[in-house]
């Protein structure tokens, strides 16, 4: 417990907790304030990102290579997991499916672009690992596929039918899966030598791993914190987006991805001022991969059981675009194992590019 | 004739041509068993294909290395130009184009595919020659192009009319016959030593070369073979596709490409677990960019001699995002010249992810 | 003077220049005769390129390294400017557009295709700057997806309207520009020393540079006789085009693109076939993506002022199709850093590939 308090006092980030308390009282005094419990739940989300992401982290350090690679691949994005599981309870499979779009093309773009222009400020070249990239951005590629076909396969015949895209989404997800369990196999073990520097990852970013009861402790709270303010949050976004001026889409795209990677983004950015870009380069990917390989599926299958009718794959044609078009150019840009200020600049006006479109878009498209 | 015998004891792949007699047995006595037919046709044309295969490639080493190359580049997919001819001549333009695109994207995802991941099996990395490899994706993306375009333009705009379609099927084709031809120039003449392990793929695959004598006479009398059990083939496969509850486009994208490249396959796979990953790559890419710059144009033209009307080279819009898309795959796979088993499993992860929207696609489309 | 009149007598291209007062006497004589002032106005308008671009070198290397970057890189293509902005005034947006669509595309396959071609037919292989090459096709490839995106999202859902393409159009101009005046302080400024062998540029093409005094003049002078003679084109083109039987789409793509671009072609072949290939990339590349990063968002504000109604962004879809096919071929292509013939031959095939569709287009499209 001191040390959590230590840490708190230390990272300036946590200071945001005390919205946490903020919030359930406002909701408690006006449940009808959208917009303040919007703004007051991203607020919230923040810290409880960074300590979930910390909590994960001291856990997997604790348990070993193999069995903390997993921990990490399958925690590393808890908070985007748990505010869609609350979209999807509450049946809203747009914002779903925006949220998840939106986080793959945040950390394509705006997370790995960020990195890379922030470490070329101090920097005149940095390089990395192009193995490990190479490895992510297949991934995401092979990921961006299996989002496209039943748009464009739907799309291009319009005979399709709601029935084949639902078979058809339940049948990648489970593939997904399987190749992101494979791809573990692959880094965590028989090629984990060309994988190095990434595995360094655990313990950076806030300071020294916790002991495992704390760690255990501070994951279970933190995740059922995080589920509670999600609920205020995914109440309240899309009232909050009306009165903001803001299309739904936008919300969803740019807003929820910005405030659920908000942690990992400050690892990332963190990494690539201390000159380990490797570490940066494998956030961002990993996280995109993860998201569209293990978290968009896991969500597909939990819809049986948990939303009130089943969630497929088939996304809004222009986020489709979007996804495949943040994929080449990270794979374009990945390959060549350097960086520097540019590089960003390229990924970061993509990535405005995208907003700017989501931002003027007429509201009832999304 | 000994060599040809002891060469079938040999190779367990040629007990199967006992099916060629059977098949034809079978015809005889029951016209309208369609799903035995195609049954027993797919199990003849597999050694039909491997005997064609080594037929060729006898013929091709006997004959010096310009020669030989060109025989190899023109009759290595003589088992599909003769399926696809049997398909043109019934007019069974769909099942045609079906199997030239399931083709090239079996080619390039599946014996690709597989050949990473049994090599890489065996072997923790593989390298091979990047500068080749580069070649053959390039022409492929090219070949890519020239089939995206018709379907592109026409569908873009719903003003393109059948004339223009059949117009622009016909320069295409002469436009990527001459390229091809450009291709042999550079890769048999000016530039060979950058291919100079490719090219010993002569007398690999089913022991050593036959006399030219039998070999010539192998290939007359094994292409007739081919095109009576094609004409059972395309006859039937209609037919027994429903029964088993498949649809067409699967059928023609899936079974057709995977039987007619059984022998390149079996070269291919052995290639790969003998660590000679040149061979696998050259066979894979090569046999994929033959297929779109040769077999296809060719048969468009042969079309206007044989075909009740002229085919052009609109495909379905779902088959070329599918070539599209696989063609990028190779190209970023093959581009770092490295391969260990998950890049395979990357391959083979795409091509289940087509052949799953095949299998599911509502059969109406095809 | 003198050394104007010494250059015209040693360049057998400004010969041409004897068109230029045929032309006004043409038109005043006949003003109905479209198909010889077409003919005439393109003859004249490729020796006032040259010109155009000797004199903007010239002042360039007086102006030092900076300014005279900056000068090549906002004057380079003063030529498709001023045409483009004669059709402007006219109201003629389909042509200014099919002309900026056309000479992106020209620029990355035609003008870098054929000196692969013409490099690799004096030179087995040829190496260039990896890095460079590689900055220009992330440029060019950023200015692909912000001329997709607005075709896309409006194509996708019908709903975005003329207000909306409009708005995001400002939007993306002002950001492509801001880009390109960062890609300027980095290839100028930060990063200069991987930009080495392209900063030679100056100087080179038509032998010594002229005073500055001379290189104002002619460039002021020239600009405005390539205004008089663009107005002859534009007025001509159409009519012109009808008569030759050509679509105003392959007009506006193929015959601007290439009179427009004359003049840096004679550079870019002539940099090749002295193994200078640095040159060649640096000019086909860099006026690629100079054009949809600087001249094409230019246009755009410009119409505010100049035009009828504003002009936006968003290109008849198989343009963007083409757009985008021409950049993945770029980058694929220059990614490797070397070069031979055949190089050439696939990209001269696929611009071969879009002219032949263009050409053949039923007219109503354009």
């Amino acid at each position: 417990m001191k040390l959590l308090l230590k840490e708190i006092r230390h990272n300036p980030l946590l200071w945001l907790l005390a919205f946490v308390p903020i919030l359930f009282a406002t909701v408690k005094l006006n449940h009808e304030a959208h917009t303040l419990l919007f703004v007051l739940s991203v607020l919230a989300i923040v810290p409880l990102a960074a300590l979930l992401s910390h909590a994960t982290e001291s856990v997997a350090a604790k348990t070993g290579d193999a069995v903390g690679g997993l921990l990490n691949a399958t925690l590393g994005n808890l908070t985007e997991l748990v505010i869609a599981l609350t979209a999807l309870r509450a049946g809203q499979y747009m914002l779903v499916k925006a949220s998840l779009a939106g986080a793959i093309v945040t950390n394509t773009l705006f997370m790995l672009g960020m990195s890379f222009f922030l470490g070329g400020m101090k920097f005149h070249v940095q390089e990395y690992n192009r193995s490990s990239a190479r490895m992510q951005s297949g991934l995401l590629f092979l990921a961006a596929i299996a989002l496209l076909i039943p748009s464009a396969v739907s799309q291009a015949d319009y005979t399709g039918g709601a029935a084949f895209t639902q078979k058809l989404s339940l049948g990648l997800s489970v593939l997904l899966i399987a190749t992101y369990a494979l791809s573990m196999v692959f880094s965590l073990k028989t090629h984990k030598e060309e994988f190095a520097s990434a595995e360094a990852e655990g313990g950076e970013g806030h300071g020294p791993a916790w002991p495992i009861g704390l760690a255990l402790t501070t994951l279970a709270g933190v995740t059922v914190l995080v589920a509670l303010v999600s609920e205020v949050f995914v109440e309240s976004v899309q009232k909050a987006a009306e009165s903001f001026g803001m299309t739904q889409a936008f919300v969803g795209f740019i807003v929820v991805a910005l405030v659920g990677g908000a942690a990992e983004m400050a690892s990332a950015f963190s990494g690539a001022r201390k000159n380990r870009l490797d570490l940066s380069v494998g956030i961002a990917m990993g996280s995109a991969s993860q998201i569209s390989l293990f978290v968009a599926p896991v969500l597909v299958l939990l819809s049986y059981v948990l939303g009130p009718t089943p969630m497929d794959l088939q996304f809004w044609p222009g986020a489709v675009v979007m996804i495949l078009l943040a994929t080449l150019t990270g794979c374009l840009v990945t390959n060549s194992g350097r960086s520097s200020w540019f590089v960003g600049v390229l990924l970061l006006t993509v990535y405005a590019i995208f907003a700017m479109t989501l931002y003027l878009l007429p509201p009832r498209v999304s």
